[in-house]
Formats: structure tokens, sequence, C-alpha cells
């Protein structure tokens, strides 16, 4: 019996009628300020869907868009407008490190991405409230893929925090900073064992350890209950139905396929992208920002 | 009548008499804790250098080598030790955007290699002293050929400081976070244009502005009174005579040579390597980290 092909927009559909509730119930204008500071296709779609996200929900979308060198005027300019609530910038606008010192630019106040080195360090740490008992702000793609793994039922309904995972195996395929980096520790704080792959070696998240890891891939594929992919290279080789665990649930992440059309032959469920959710989070993201800093 | 070679010793060797001189009329136990979590043979070379310069100046240096996935535990055990007043982790551990998340672990108080936010965040803005009137951790490297510059002539002896270089042209090839950047930002903060050079693209650096840049090689080293070096490929075509400036003063960091044997048959001076600067600022950093915050 082949597995069910799951829809982002399903999955983010009730986190957006959410926010809607939310802002709704705030009664104020909540707004989130956009900075392209690009020309990359992928960042001025990423754009689109995040104003598109923000007028289904009622958030007020403002797009600046400025030449990449006077993007850290920008996130400044922003920092201080009060009416300003919520700051996403598009990466990549330098790329790599370069990059990673603009994140820890935005104030952890306005961070809808939950990337600053604040959070992140909050994160590692498995810290998951603020000492004044804030819920911390967690980045838009591992929380869409934490959310989506609870939505198809991969987390165990009623278990207590830290123990929903217990038991799972899972893969990830790309150790990013701000994706499988922060995606594998969040599953492992949440009690899986993660094989984290990524082009140079594999690490073992397990609790809040990072260990060595010796596995190979056919063994991680093998004995996963959860594979999740996000290769951005077209050599990756695709993962084939043929390798998985049977009832594996499987997620990609990657704007390129990393998982082969055949894989629901094994899988119990393929989730083939999240943007959707992303979205959803970020506008979630904007709420829990304006509501613990901005009320 | 062919250029000088310069001797990166015999330029340390003032900063080393220096600190040496610093410490002992301090009278107390200066501690450099150095952190060593890979088997990269740069890193440890640099670590052997390290501890061979501070036997030289009387700092005592610690080194720890951990497995990899124990650097962030090594840095923050160093943070608390009140007995160590200097940290410095030998990159790359990861590499990367990763590696730039353990630059900013490292307390601001302790990090003798001036990569933390805090510090790079004043060095762009060109803050020279702390709000308590204390004098900023500039990174070493970049400081090394700041101070190999000075001695090689290169700055206005007398001229205020931000107009040193006024009048004067540099061309750099490297945008590193760690060195070509800060570098760029410094040499302009100090009067320069600057143009910088890397694998992508030109920028300019002006006073405390970037801009685009549109000049090519040719254009940019003609016009140099100041070239500096520091590609760590061998695709890199190498500087050539007729290529620079007459009279201009050369610099290469890179552990490669990027610069033609015969460079000295026009420029003035040609400095090879800048390693033994870098250790003697190193030492500079942790002594003046020491006065600040651990007397």
């Amino acid at each position: 019996m082949p597995g069910v092909l799951a829809s982002a927009e399903e999955i983010a559909k009730p986190f957006r009628d959410g926010v809607r509730d939310s802002v709704k119930a705030l009664g104020k204008k909540v707004v989130l300020r956009g900075i392209l500071a690009s020309e990359d296709r992928a960042s001025g779609v990423y754009a689109q869907y995040t104003a598109k996200g923000c007028a289904d929900v009622g958030i007020d979308f403002e797009l600046v868009h400025v030449p990449r060198l006077e993007v850290e005027d920008a996130v400044a300019r922003a920092n201080l407008d009060r009416k300003a609530h919520g700051i996403i910038v598009y990466y990549p606008v330098f790329g790599g490190e370069r990059d990673r010192s603009i994140q820890d630019e935005v104030s952890p106040e306005k961070d809808v991405e939950g990337l600053h080195s604040r959070w992140s360090f909050m994160l590692y740490e498995d810290v998951r409230y603020t000492v004044d008992a804030k819920k911390t702000i967690v980045p838009c793609t591992p929380l869409a893929i934490v959310k989506a793994l609870e939505s198809l039922g991969a987390y165990a309904a009623g278990a207590a925090t830290g123990s929903q995972l217990k038991g799972k195996t899972a893969t990830i395929f790309n150790r990013s900073e701000v994706v499988g980096r922060p995606l594998a520790a969040m599953l492992a704080h949440d009690g899986a064992r993660v094989h984290s792959f990524d082009v140079n070696d594999v690490l073992l998240y397990e609790e809040r350890k990072t260990l060595e890891n010796k596995v190979d891939r056919p063994t991680a594929l093998a004995e996963s209950d959860i594979i999740i992919t996000g290769v951005p290279s077209k050599d990756f080789e695709l993962v084939k139905a043929s390798e998985i665990k049977p009832g594996a649930i499987c997620v990609n992440f990657s704007t390129l396929k990393n998982m082969d059309d055949g894989i629901l032959e094994r899988a119990r469920v393929f989730l083939p992208r999240v943007g959707p959710i992303t979205v959803a989070m970020l506008l979630r993201n904007t709420v829990r920002l304006f509501k613990n800093y901005h009320c």
C-alpha cells in the first residue's frame, strides 16, 4: 500500500488560522519589515510569499529593497524604528560568514527568523523560555519541519516535552547553520537519535550531545523513522524507496528534488516541500515577538 | 635600484620587546589559554609559534587539545576560569559560519583575537575606545599588517589619526571576515582609498563607506601605493613587477606565494610574510586585555 503525499499548504493552514486569530484579538497594527538586498531570485520569491502570507493573516508587510552595501544601514534603521515590530532579511546577501554578522545585527526582539546568536545559543542549550518566562524564537524552517513532523504523526501525542521522539531515529542530509544543524539539535532535544550528514562527514545528535558518527548512508537510511533532505546540489544521489525503512516519514526542504519519485512505495508519508509552513512560522514568530516585546 | 626585502622578525621585534617590558612591569602571572580542536597542520604550527612567543615575553601559555566536538565546552570553561586571562581558538575547527558562532562564544574580555562581534562592530564603526576609555581589541593579522605598513613608512608620521594614509591608494586581494575585510576598513579609516578584491567582485572602501567598484586588476595595481595579497589558492595569478606602480609597498600574508619573485624590480619594499608580527600582536592583545579587564 503506497504512502501518502502530504501537502505543505494543508499543514500550514491551522497555523495561519491561529496567527490570523491572534492578530485580530490583538486589535493592533503588527508590522513586519522585510529587507531585500540582492537580486537573488529565490530571495525575491520568498519576499513575495511573505507579502502574501502577511496579507492573509492581517500583518502589515513593508518591503524595502536596498543595494547590498546598504543592508546594514537598513537593519539599523529597522532596529530603531518603533513602528517596525519584526525584521526579516532575505539571505544570501553576501553569503557565508559575512551574512552571519548581519544576522547578529538584527535586534533579537525583532528577529522573526530566530537567527540572532542570542536565540541560537538558547536553541542549542535547549532553553525554551527566556528568563522572564517568554517562549524563545526558533528559526522558521527547522520549526516548520518540527511542526510538520508533529502534524504527520511522528511525535508521540501526550508524551512529555523532550521525549516525544524517544526511540525514534532520524537522518538529516544538510547541516547548515540556518536549517540542518538547529533541526538536528531540536529533534535530539525531543528525544530522537539523529544522524546528521553533510558534504564532509556525519555527526550524531543525541539528547544535548553531539558525537562523531561512523554510520554510513545505507545503515542510516535503513534504520531511520524520519528522513529529511535539504541538499542544494544536483549531484546528490536521490533517496530511493529501496534504501529506506518501511513506514518512514520523509521530508524534503531543498528547492531541488532530493528524493526519488517512487519514495512512497515504502515511505508512510512524503512531504516534498515545506515553504508554506516556513512562511506560517515566520508569521507566528512575528506575532510572538510583538506580544513579547512590542505590546 | 631594486627594492628592499623586509623581515617580519625585524618588524615584530620592538613589539615583542614592548610586551616583555609590560609583562615585567606588571609583575603578575599573565595566562593565555590556547584551544586546539583540530588536526589541521597550520593550526598546530600556529599553536607552536604562540608557545614560543609567549615563552619569549613571559606570558604563561596553556594549550589544551580537545576533540572538535568539545571546542565549545573548552571555550565555556576558559571563559569561566579566572586563571585564564586570554583565549585563542585555532581556526578552522569546523569552518565557515559554524566557526563564526564559536568566535562569538569567547568572552570579549578574553578575546585576544579580536573576533567577537562586539569588537568587530566597533572596528567597522571606527570606534577605537570603549565607553570606559579602554583601547579596543583589533584582530591580530590585520593589526600586524597595519603595524608593518607603519614600520615600512607607508603611514605619514605626525599626521592626525584618520589621515596618515590620506592620498594613498591600496589594493587588497582577500576579503575574508578575519583579515581582508577588517584590514580594508582599517586602512580606509586611516585615510586610504582601498580596492578590495575577492573571488566574486571588487569593492571600494573609503573613509567609513563601502562602495561598489568597477576597477579592474590592471588599473588597481597600477595606481596602488600599497598592495596586499592573501589568496589561499594556487590558481591566483602572481602579482608581477610589470603590473605595479613603481615604489609600491607590497605585503603578502597568504601562506602561499602570491607575488612574483621579481616584484622588487619595481616595489620599494616587499614583506613576504607577516606571521611573526601576527604573533606579536596576539601577545600585545593578551597584555592589553589583562590590563583592561583582569588586573
